[in-house]
């Protein structure tokens, strides 16, 4: 199905960084057959590998549609403590020909040698990717920052009304870092997590303080991305999806605001109620008109 | 919102492994509050983490919702390229104390002898998943199996009312392997991935042949989906989602049936053309009614 958007009062002006959904490069036209056997062409997001380097050592090859592997490397890099904030990078170099990007750090990263490390003993590191997201959250508190309901709903509406490639071709996550009632940066890619690594990224590339932010994904609020917002410094998580029972007890356990199920005016506070200021009567809340209805994420 | 479901003429009957959405292990109540402040309970899918050990070699750490951690990890191995058909598996251990799966071959397996080399050179394995995921595709071109549309609109039919996880706690992906119009085996995960692992570790234990096989998920149909499909040898895949262009792009190197955006009558064929055999008028096709209509996915 295609949607299309109305001219809408300018939705994206308030952002830093939107979405492009019209960069030729983020999808494709695939031809296809419908139902009764009709061909059809459908415009499709596009997924291409971006492998990522830390120095001269290979970390992971992502599937991303390609927008910001500046951000995206870094936001990794950073997301799974393989980078920490005191780290010097002296360069980001993305090579679009053989799809690779170079971070370059002035010093060793205490990730490398972790990696050594743990390479005399077990000769690889696969495994440990995992204990270090968990790591980097012992002692970790948030700071207890308020957030109002009127906000919340605020940014649904302006999130689900801004031209995005998920408005366009679908099968793709958002992720939307605001302050307030505003979004500032919104970013899409296949894979969720890809989408929160980016906003990470430009968090670390432009020395964000992320004390007074709130993260706004369309995804599910798993433990990972729970993790991952935490790690971030971000006190409140807010999602149109669902949640799994972990995640919202690592909320709860870092002090993280948790707002899960957020579609017109619903919504579930699972963590941090007496953080949330109920300042709007739900019955005032704007309404999603159906057209800008997004599904509860996409797969 | 909790979704509940008709007694019906036990569509559950059918499979040989269905969700059992009543199992206390897999879902648990989380207190929350609601748009208007009043305290709300909601039965919320699990997650916790499962390390998989090859021999004395720890792989990775997954987070799952917990059943059959056995196939998980073998088919998490096989579709990783790690474990070969070939290879000999002794046993499988499954240890609930400390939540880790070791699977134990008689001889060391070609990952094994991949890693070591690898560990010579860079040290690490990280980066080679990817590579070794492309590399099994070389070449490989799936049976030219014949599908028709009458099984595919049963599926979604039978499968959408199947009793879940997914409409009991919803924040979770199934995927289920079917013959004809029959499905046999009904997964679900927190991870898309989980879901189809499973799903291919219960065919490796079984010794099941994929070549007459069509796999259902509730995922989006992106390049991973795809690869992996197409490493278990079966060659229909088809989704409620929507998909990627390097998904359908793969899927057509294959010879791999894709069909995406499965809802209600409507479908679009991606690759396969040729093998699908429109044998159903799809005014005829059975209607979805509201109370099983999935989301399309779940973040």
């Amino acid at each position: 199905m295609q949607l299309t958007t109305d001219p809408v009062p300018d939705p994206a002006s308030d952002y830093l960084i939107a979405p492009d959904p019209t960069a030729a490069r983020l999808t494709r036209r695939v031809a296809g057959h419908d139902e009764h056997g009709q061909p059809v062409e459908i415009a499709v997001v596009e997924e291409r590998p971006l492998t990522i380097f830390l120095n001269s050592r290979e970390i992971v090859t992502a599937m991303t549609i390609g927008d910001y592997p500046d951000y995206l490397a870094l936001g990794f890099l950073k997301n799974q403590g393989m980078l920490s904030g005191a780290d010097d990078v002296v360069g980001v170099d993305y090579d679009e020909d053989i799809d690779t990007v170079v971070v370059r750090t002035a010093s060793q990263t205490t990730y490398e040698e972790k990696l050594e490390k743990k390479t005399r003993t077990s000769g690889c590191a696969v495994g440990t990717v995992f204990g270090d997201m968990m790591e980097g959250l012992e002692g970790l508190t948030l700071p207890a920052t308020p957030v109002r309901s009127s906000w919340l709903y605020a940014l649904a509406h302006k999130i689900n009304r801004t031209p995005s490639l998920y408005l366009e071709a679908g099968a793709i996550h958002g992720t939307v870092l605001c302050q307030g009632d505003r979004p500032l940066v919104y970013m899409e890619d296949v894979g969720r997590h890809n989408a929160v690594d980016k906003v990470a990224g430009w968090m670390l590339a432009e020395g964000i303080d992320p004390a007074d932010k709130i993260l706004y994904t369309t995804g599910r609020l798993t433990s990972e991305m729970v993790i991952k917002t935490a790690q971030m410094g971000i006190p409140t998580l807010a999602s149109r999806s669902g949640f799994t029972a972990w995640g919202v007890e690592i909320a709860q356990e870092v002090g993280l605001t948790l707002i899960g199920r957020m579609k017109g005016q619903r919504f579930t506070c699972l963590s941090g109620e007496d953080r949330l200021i109920r300042d709007m009567d739900p019955a005032h809340a704007p309404r999603e008109d159906k057209k800008h209805r997004r599904k509860g994420g996409e797969g």
